[in-house]
């Protein structure tokens, strides 16, 4: 028996128009392994947002009940030449109850009860997960867990990679953002230091009010001193970026190598012996990224993606970092949210250029079924 | 007993004004493990060339015998404050006659010899060296032997790192540089494919002519569609840039993206799970590196340089890939100059201009004796 529910769809054809609509979608009972779960709670992250809207022109765009007509830019149109055509499902996490599974026992064990899950489509009612990669979330509700994978795993992912690299220290770029929030409350229980770099007073107040000890803001004159300062204070040559576009990763690695070369005895051509490496996570800022010839070249700048990391970190420690996120669901790893929509609110202009502009603090939660 | 020869320095002072002159250096008798050095030919490699004159403006100097006074812009004045008004010998490599030596058996055993060596102050008369650091060159001549070191151990690098990091395939930038043609003779007796990016139809020329079978011209209005084919032939997603400023690194990582995506079975959001990865081991150009949002996050650009590569391959390594140099240093690791200039000489305007310029395949010898 299918089980047929509302889901979101995104489509881009080749001549550059995104259509983005709520239709819908059916499930056939679930075999093996596998659990329908009927979708409660889905945060939209930043990740969700390339394959929703990537660089589409959601200002003039043409918005009917249920449905976003939009035009994309090149070179993005051109960038995507892989999903022409495609009617993609969206939506990485979310949570909510296991209604139906497979005759595995693993499966079997989860029917009746809350899951977070990674299903990839959802916004969307319903959705089917394996057994396996769904997080029983006991007493903890749909809302509370919807936001148990990503954030928190990419947060704790950061702080296994540092110690995996042999780091005491961490910078954050967007530091107040959800995942920046996290980050500071597990780099307080880890001691590991973080240098947090926001670009308002209210953020750095909100990220001191939570205990961190370092908070750089780079609106200010001096921001380039206050970040020298930090990185004299925690040796900190690993840094995380999900801004990508623009100068601020060179803004970083430019200070880095000031600090280390001023503890150098000797001038050298080559600049600073001291490793420096800037992990870009995320590309809130489509433009290019601008690196200057200021650092030498012991530098590395690279990609960090959840998936290759927990496929490198291994299943003991994926395990381990899954037990930790549980356990502390409610508090290390909580997400706020600014509103609630359904899948028709959340495809409304206001509401679509709001979540869009992706602002610190200021993250959707979508509840599929209200 | 002292020796005292003619020596190139390189002052920069805090006001900006650069001052590169011949002086004299003194030389203690050597202790030790120390030899003694008469230098007789030094190259003057790119690397050189970023602390004799760095960003200086070299037509704007003023040019005495055995003098430029120029300014240095920003900010490249302000990146080298660690010089400001030090006295910098210059000059990476050479070759020349073992004069001198400590007690040490290893550093009398090369009294007489003609050695290749890397004492950092080789656009002199003399100079010091470990005994350890020097090759002895045999029946091979300081002109042949000159660039023994910082090129053939570079070129060997790239293979050796391409085998580390487990690829069968190298991109390399600047192509028909001298390193280049190199590692093109390198890559075929190693049977690592090697696609090579020039930038005339005179290099693409050279290089076929020396056997090379991926040649792309980065002129060519096709360009793109030529580096596509050559890494899908190849399985390159591995390269070395030389250049540094500039979209090229860019240009090559979309590349292997497009190539990679083409492959895959379906689109995803996060661009191809394929590594791509870049080093960079030159600023040929000076201006900022160009990274645009093109090829998900699933890369790497890392600054390439010698010394750490040498430390972390070990000493084992190390010695293979001098024993090799020296056995071929006629054939695969020749070098070729577009002249031999002596300490004046090589301060005279039309001199300096020309080498400054670093243009393919036409690179200046030093001989301080001559």
């Amino acid at each position: 028996m299918a089980t047929t529910g509302k889901q979101i769809f995104s489509t881009l054809d080749a001549g550059g128009t995104l259509t983005v609509e709520v239709g819908e979608k059916s499930f056939d009972a679930p075999t093996g392994a596998q659990v329908l779960v009927k979708m409660e709670a889905a945060p939209i992250n930043p990740s969700d947002l390339a394959l929703l809207f990537s660089a589409a022109d959601l200002e003039n765009a043409e918005y009917t009940p249920g449905k976003i007509v939009a035009q994309m830019p090149e070179p993005f149109l051109s960038g995507a030449k892989g999903r022409h055509g495609q009617k993609s499902v969206v939506g990485n996490e979310g949570a909510g109850t296991v209604i139906a599974a497979g005759e595995d026992p693993a499966a079997q064990a989860l029917i009746g009860q809350r899951v977070a899950c990674v299903p990839g489509n959802a916004f969307g009612q319903y959705a089917v997960a394996p057994a396996a990669m769904c997080l029983p979330l006991g007493d903890i509700s749909s809302v509370d867990g919807a936001s148990a994978f990503v954030n928190p795993m990419t947060a704790l992912g950061f702080v296994e990679t540092a110690k995996m690299e042999g780091h005491n220290a961490i910078i954050h770029l967007a530091a107040a953002s959800n995942l920046g929030q996290m980050l500071n409350r597990i780099c307080q229980e880890d001691d590991m230091k973080l240098v947090n770099i926001v670009r308002k007073q209210e953020h750095a107040d909100l990220l001191k009010s939570q205990g961190a000890k370092y908070v750089v803001n780079s609106s200010d004159d001096d921001f380039m001193a206050q970040l020298r300062s930090a990185i004299d204070e925690t040796d900190a040559y690993l840094g995380f970026d999900p801004i990508g576009g623009g100068k601020m990763t060179d803004a970083v690695l430019k200070a880095m190598e000031q600090v280390a070369a001023g503890k150098m005895t000797e001038f050298s051509r080559y600049g600073s012996d001291q490793d420096k490496k800037m992990y870009m996570y995320g590309r809130l800022d489509l433009g290019p990224t601008i690196l200057t010839p200021s650092y030498g070249l012991q530098w590395t700048v690279s990609g960090w993606l959840l998936t290759p990391f927990l496929a490198k970190a291994g299943m003991e420690t994926v395990v381990r970092m899954r037990t930790r996120v549980l356990t502390n669901m409610k508090t290390t790893f909580a997400s706020n949210y600014k509103a609630h929509v359904n899948l028709e609110q959340m495809l409304e202009k206001e509401a679509a250029l709001d979540y869009r502009a992706m602002k610190t603090g200021e993250k959707y939660l979508v509840t599929p079924h209200s």
